[in-house]
């Protein structure tokens, strides 16, 4: 389904259009009431199933649910297929049995209603929205179902070879070859930052940390933690960071051993001049340390021979895939290094990564379902091509900009600093946070806060995942009618 | 299924037994050789396919796979709920429409037979085995399908439910009260050891590593490399710890902060006596830290009043969800603790957790899906009820020893120091691992190797997650053929 189609339809409608009853009756009051057909059919079989379906006049078995006091009855659902398996049991002794067919709930004929408020129900918390928020991002339904794919043990070849298709399409996306390194992490972003940071830095040396913005803070956060000394390059939350400033910092500072920066910064929507930071760095002996958490595979890098070493990304942002796995690519300079500073950290060990990736044995249990995720979700970008996939981007930062524009909205950052996935902007006078936020939700569109010192005056509209063009355009008339007004252009 | 079902049925055959082509035609040379059936429809709607189920004697489309030049085709398939849905496209132009369709795989023509091989065939690399490793193990269609939930933002109500709904569920198969914080955090068990090690330790004190295992020396490692002084009470891999030297180095060393120690060490399936050595340390005013990551859920274990301030877990192992959360249950002291301690990090930084927790605002990206799957892996457990959990585990373990000692097979560890997941066995004289591995894998179990100082001796047996009892006797046949001799009670 299209995100458009998202926003229209299933924004408040209810999950299961058809509810087949397999075997004895149960009551299902609250599916009833809430408009979704029920059949009772009396055969455990899938073909049964679809013979109702036939009847009810519903094609999809992603809108049917089944209720069964029996085993046979789940396991029919599962043959058919459908988005909703439900046991009821009021016999406890009945348990083990319905549990061992594996069904989405088991409950007692009392609980249904309370289960299908929570699940199924038009006004369920877990509905499916429009996310324009900066990720996690919209999946694809693809993406959604490689993480549901089987259980693997992490010794064995398959996730050896799991792991190397990852490895192999990251550096296809990031445009470098095999003398790069991809290390494969469990956690967010940040967890991926600070073993990049921790790694990089040789004792009794300085990290040169450029701070426009949160994500410039937490990588200060983290040398201060890590017991980094850290040199600050500081400049307005709407400024891209000044690669003079930095060329000052680096000739007067010979301590200074790595320059840390956000190529995206996702506060405000601000990118920096990351290529030329890390040349000058490169120039001068230093190596660079790029967090790429909301730019990678959005906006324009390159990075080889670009003096950036390592670069901090994660799985559920521009990528598209689900949240859970992070991952840092590492220049044959960048390995080098890893290998000049003692470990500060068990789990945010960048080099035991590597080490672990070279021998076929990752150091800790990886999140298996964000990996396969991941894969589908590079297999969808790489089908397209890489170009291609930024082109989208850029093509729907420009419908998010004429949104904007028409409304009167003018972003916090100049065009020419903006990225292709986050907009900052200012509330209008008399709007609140709150309310827009909750007003734009009732119509199937999360938008996002501000943060820090902006965390009252501006919110964030994003545009990452797998959204339409289109669906920018309905959202800006959501958005208008939120003000309470027209778009200047109408 | 059953695991019994999966060892017997599914390790070793296709995934598809009948491949659905809609519309025009397509090759399918790979599954025709592999034995499945293929057929032809012309009108791409579900029950087209239904209709081609019927023909081909297939009543479950978890067998059924569709192949279609076009994007209604992939519709189609995609309402009636089959398990693989491939794009065949030899013209780069019709590739937009396919993707916007979300197939499974977008391939040429000429590039089906290997997709098959890779995915779908016989001899594919990612069949489901019996995993008999420790962790991340079997789970449910259900937990993996809960994985495959809606795309959620981490800042929205819906989050603050999930979160809650885990928190308190955790709460209940720990059997501890409100008044215990816990914290969810994106990552393997040791990510979440660490970060309660770094929280625990105020600064100058010294933390006193108990250490009989690999994750012993792993904790011994976490404190160095965080700059904690360690007190270390090793004894042989063997051996539980001895709660009296444990009273003994409590008793001169007034600078001990925390003990430090694993519940159940996966090094050989030790279960070390937590319970008392946490009372001790109480006594002596002194926290304690467990790594609970493969005992919980499966063993008896009191945290109320226990003199336990922080038990780390994950979600892959006993509790039978997926691998990417990790968590740690603190109890009031612990948390007191907390708020002593300096942040020496910013991803492993439980303060904060705790922090983002209360304020409904997580510090960092959750693993979404990994929660969804442990809240329904949580589910299924509270729905049998813990103590019934707990009794399976410990019934299947019995199952093992029985297996185990009909072959002649004596665990390193005494009966009674055993775990109920855990078994690590002297490999019997010439038999080697790789070769023993191999023959198992090839009947649809995965063994797994010993560790350290034991990977040249022993080889692992663990009946961690969705596992029958009966699957375990099959398991015991297929060793003994592997040993190529009879089990002794033959």
């Amino acid at each position: 389904m299209s995100s458009t189609d998202l926003a229209a339809t299933w924004a408040g409608a209810r999950a299961i259009d058809l509810w087949v009853v397999l075997g004895d009756p149960v009551e299902l009051v609250a599916a009833v009431e809430d408009g979704a057909a029920v059949q009772l059919v009396s055969e455990p079989t899938s073909f049964a199933i679809f013979a109702a379906m036939r009847d009810a006049d519903v094609d999809d078995v992603r809108r049917v649910g089944i209720a069964s006091l029996h085993p046979s009855g789940l396991e029919a659902g599962k043959r058919a297929g459908v988005q909703a398996v439900v046991a009821v049991a009021d016999d406890p002794s009945a348990i083990p049995a319905l549990l061992a067919a594996e069904p989405d709930a088991v409950v007692k004929q009392s609980e249904f209603d309370s289960l299908y408020a929570l699940r199924y129900g038009s006004r369920r918390p877990f509905r499916p929205q429009v996310l324009l928020n900066p990720g996690p991002a919209l999946t694809s339904a693809r993406v959604k179902r490689a993480a549901a794919g089987i259980d693997l043990c992490h010794r064995e070849p398959e996730f050896t070879l799991l792991e190397r298709q990852v490895i192999s399409k990251l550096r296809r996306v990031a445009g470098v070859g095999d003398h790069w390194s991809v290390v494969l992490m469990s956690g967010s972003g940040t967890g991926a930052a600070e073993a990049a940071l921790r790694a990089a830095v040789r004792p009794g040396r300085r990290a040169l940390v450029v701070d426009n913005g949160v994500y410039g803070s937490r990588l200060l956060a983290i040398a201060q933690r890590s017991g980094i000394e850290a040199v600050v390059c500081a400049s307005g939350w709407t400024e891209p960071a000044d690669p003079e400033r930095v060329h000052e910092l680096l000739a007067s500072d010979p301590e200074i051993d790595v320059v840390a920066m956000v190529h995206h910064e996702t506060t405000t929507g601000l990118l920096n001049p990351v290529e030329e930071v890390a040349a000058l760095a490169r120039a001068a002996d230093v190596r660079t340390v790029v967090d790429g958490i909301s730019s990678f595979g959005a906006e324009e890098l390159t990075l080889e021979d670009s003096g950036i070493d390592f670069l901090v990304c994660s799985s559920n942002k521009c990528l598209q895939g689900l949240p859970g796995a992070a991952f840092v690519l590492v220049s044959p300079t960048g390995l080098e290094r890893t290998g000049q500073v003692p470990a500060s950290s068990v789990y945010l060990d960048l080099a035991g990564y590597l080490r672990g990736t070279a021998s076929g044995s990752p150091p800790f249990t990886p999140a298996i379902p964000a990996l396969t995720a991941l894969d589908a979700a590079l297999d969808e970008l790489l089908t397209r091509g890489s170009a291609e996939h930024r082109r989208r981007y850029a093509e729907r930062a420009a419908v998010l900009d004429d949104v904007l524009e028409a409304l009167g909205l003018e972003p916090i950052v100049a065009a020419e600093h903006r990225s292709r996935t986050v907009r900052a902007i200012p509330l209008p006078a008399g709007i609140e946070y709150v309310q827009l936020h909750d007003a734009l939700k009732r119509d199937g569109y999360v938008i996002y806060a501000g943060q820090g010192q902006l965390s009252e005056e501006i919110f964030r509209v994003c545009c990452m995942g797998a959204l339409e063009p289109d669906t920018l355009r309905t959202f800006g008339e959501r958005l208008a009618a939120a003000f309470d007004r027209q778009p200047a252009t109408a």
